[in-house]
């Protein structure tokens, strides 16, 4: 068992989001990204197979897709391929979770 | 893409822990199980290949280990073997999101 505490471990940057890798293992992988307000993950996505969801745990913004954006806020979860076109834009400070499986 | 929010969907109840299946693939599954104080997910594993996560959105409380527990509060992610006994006790009305890859 291993666990650690996203407010404790990650925190803000005011030139780009910052990032924190929780966990990577054969089965998936497990990373932070904290935005402040404008900060953007942008739209990309990875010709493999697998999903990955996206947990909005603090703040407003967007995810980002193809041809459009989906309002996001606290407590959405967002599914999608790997091969999907995503991104977040924050409108708030947020901080959200993301699982990728099986890890890329 | 699908997207739902956890809040919308899930509420809580009196008699036993409240339990949403979020999505499920080849790739991973993940559930939502929200508490009212004292309820918990007892412990329990199951003998197959894989990991799961458990994030905590909201609420305090413990994991449950097999020889000892943890405390949980909002921010914490737990990983641990499918295989590993894992459990959680609310101290508090807690929402945490369960992701379990590969999916069983």
């Amino acid at each position: 068992m291993k666990k650690i505490n996203l407010y404790d471990e990650n925190d803000f940057n005011d030139l780009h989001m910052k990032r924190l890798l929780v966990h990577d293992s054969p089965y998936f992988k497990i990373l932070n990204f904290n935005f402040k307000p404008g900060q953007e993950l942008p739209i990309h996505s990875h010709d493999v197979e697998g999903q990955l969801s996206i947990t909005v745990l603090e703040g407003e913004g967007e995810f980002l897709g193809k041809n459009a954006s989906l309002p996001a806020r606290a407590g959405d979860v967002l599914v999608c391929d790997i091969s999907e076109p995503h991104g977040i834009r924050a409108r708030e400070k947020m901080r959200v979770l993301v699982t990728i499986a099986p890890p890329i």
